[in-house]
């Protein structure tokens, strides 16, 4: 069986962490220098292993090791948030890249031919748009997506950055599902479960759909002295309207793990002294089980249409998007089952992800698999997001031990 | 009686209109070069009637008609919101300019020695701070709160812009009130209880309080996924609840003409898969009645407190600003009142001015009146904000006939 060197890949981590270093934590935002300089630094790092490896026409970083014999495909995503932690992503990444060195030192694995082609995805932390980057490696961002996507912090237009980043000409990557027999990711579990109980992994059982809406209210920007409370037509009283709705209605709908958010509000012109003629709510609501989701879903219908009955203001429900729950492959979780057992028994549990991953976009393709580790807090999306050393290094063990499951199976 | 031409202040206005022509509307941001183009062709038409004229070291345009004789100040801001009408604020100042024509060409006020000094005042409208250039020639600007104003729409320190506008170096004008007889200035309603009467005219009574609060939500920053519904420190979700009781409260303390408005929201980071560890909504209330102004206060400090137990997060108010009711002067109304009974008979009415305005500045240092014409539709703020031109004139003519018959009560 492959072994991790889990000292080496956490001095990895230590030395990812220095490029775009913020606080304790990183600003690596998609396309950024600090973002590119990471790629590359991953690129030379596969290089060194014997892979072909280069940054792709939408910044994925994909790799292909020699030969032509069983193959797994690992790997998350290297860009961070703004000001955010140094985990998210760059933990899946640097895992699988110890999985692909592993690997290839095993004298078994690498006899029979075995290799773990390693990539790091574009932009998962929406940047710009929503999974660009493994919706790109799976064919289904098309160049009018490109076209259209601006950056969501006013960095402007993507085909700038792409361009800016010298890879206004450079191809899209495609998958060939053919190719692997799986598909890795390893993540920080961004909540406070396995920390709560006490554990070192998580074995991914299914990842949460998240369905996201725009709720937008138009009413009659006015003066906010001159304009009396009966003749206003206040957008963001309207959106308040709607929120409280929600509230009150979500808790008898939502299943006992779902979860909902307002988390971006946007007001014209967001004056103090200004009534809003115009304001949006960005609201999301997730679960791992359709039905729930469906249920929430309909109630969000009900709840826009009572508030704009009773709203002087337009009120109307835009469908930012909805996916549906990704399910992990039954073998692969007995792999990293059998592997956390191994080497940390009795402190690991399956659990459902509740959030997004790009794993969810290679699941309709590849048997996937995803394991987590605990984040210290719960905390992620911030820059003091931290994990314990000891359970960043049992994780890469069990990781690598599940990888090596999984060929040593096909080639029983 | 000295008297109006009124269309040659119309045909001024119309002129005003193009210097930074948006739409219908203007946009010409204190200190933008559209507005410093506007005010120094206000120091130019002054120059042509003999004034000395200039823009002081906050942008106020000051002039000093010649001579020593009886003396009333007349004037209102100049610079528009962004994106804004063409009237708040220019309509004041043409009116200004027009009294001071008007009077310099009648023979016997003009031989008695009566002038209008014109005033355009820099930042009513706020891009910077709170009545800047009222403040500032009333000595309540101090170099300090010029050292830290920012331009809340993103443009910088308001040092960089008077740097940029040759003003670094200029002085700050201060007002002598034995100087004058009086204050007049003239405003659109920013209302609709004017045009909705089918009146001509307003005498303002009392200018209303504004009283402005920041209230700040401190909670933690997280992934809106993997945080539960229970574990979560949500700050716009704690906004929502400070909110909802406000108005559920309000409509108890608040008086028949009261008005209160959430017209700004800062989410941090304002991104819809993130929990926000930070938010502010800024609240304001408003009402002539001192004692109408403090119910409202105590009901807010006693939402925030019951809020603030409630949430998980740290609620707290912070106090942008409170002033106090601006009673106009009665001997100046009843001016204002015989000149509009005179031109338009039965078309005008006594009323309290629900917006902010730089007389209430003035208010304290000098006998202050303030005439409204209709605003259409009783917008303002906004590019299709308009009056009906019968009215800016008529309006203009019974300005001009009320300064007249103060000059002529001085001199009796």
């Amino acid at each position: 069986m492959a072994k991790a060197n889990a000292e080496r890949a956490l001095a990895e981590l230590q030395g990812l962490r220095r490029i775009g270093a913020y606080k304790t934590g990183v600003h690596r935002p998609t396309l950024s220098k600090e973002d590119m300089v990471s790629r590359e630094w991953l690129c030379g790092q596969l290089r060194a292993l014997g892979h072909e490896a280069h940054v792709d026409g939408i910044a994925n970083v994909v790799s292909a090791a020699p030969g032509d014999g069983p193959r797994i495909l690992a790997g998350s995503h290297i860009e961070s948030q703004n000001e955010a932690g140094w985990l998210d992503g760059a933990l899946g990444v640097i895992y699988a890249l110890e999985a692909a060195r592993a690997v290839a030192e095993d004298p078994a694995l690498s006899a029979a031919g075995c290799a773990v082609d390693v990539c790091a995805f574009a932009d998962e932390e929406g940047h710009f748009g929503s999974f660009f980057g493994s919706k790109s490696l799976t064919g289904k961002l098309s160049e009018e997506d490109i076209d259209r996507a601006e950056c969501r912090s006013g960095r402007g237009p993507l085909r700038d950055h792409l361009a800016a980043a010298g890879l206004a000409d450079v191809a899209r990557a495609r998958l060939d599902p053919s190719r692997y027999l799986a598909f890795f990711e390893a993540h920080i579990e961004q909540g406070p479960r396995l920390e709560a109980e006490g554990l070192t992994v998580g074995v991914v059982t299914s990842i949460v759909a998240i369905w996201q809406y725009r709720i937008v209210a138009v009413g009659e920007q006015n003066h906010a002295g001159a304009t009396s409370m009966t003749a206003r037509k206040d957008a963001a009283k309207a959106l308040l309207e709607v929120w409280r709705r929600l509230e009150d209605a979500f808790p008898g709908v939502a299943g006992p793990d779902s979860v909902w958010t307002a988390g971006r509000v946007v007001l014209d012109p967001n004056a103090p002294s200004v009534i809003p003629g115009y304001g949006e709510l960005w609201f999301q609501h997730r679960d791992c089980e359709l039905e729930v989701l469906e249920r929430m879903h309909a109630r969000l219908e009900e709840v826009i249409a009572e508030a704009d009955a009773a709203s002087p203001c337009a009120i109307r429900l835009e469908i930012v998007g909805r996916n549906i729950p990704a399910r992990m492959d039954e073998g692969l979780r007995g792999h990293l089952a059998e592997a956390a057992e191994a080497i940390v028994p009795g402190r690991w549990r399956h659990m459902p992800s509740a959030g997004a991953h790009d794993a969810q976009m290679i699941q309709p393709h590849l048997p996937s698999a995803m394991l987590f580790v605990p984040s210290i807090g719960g905390v992620s999306h911030h820059w003091t997001e931290d994990t314990d050393a000891a359970d960043i290094k049992r994780g890469v063990e069990v990781y690598v031990d599940a990888v090596s499951r999984r060929f040593h199976a096909a080639l029983a």
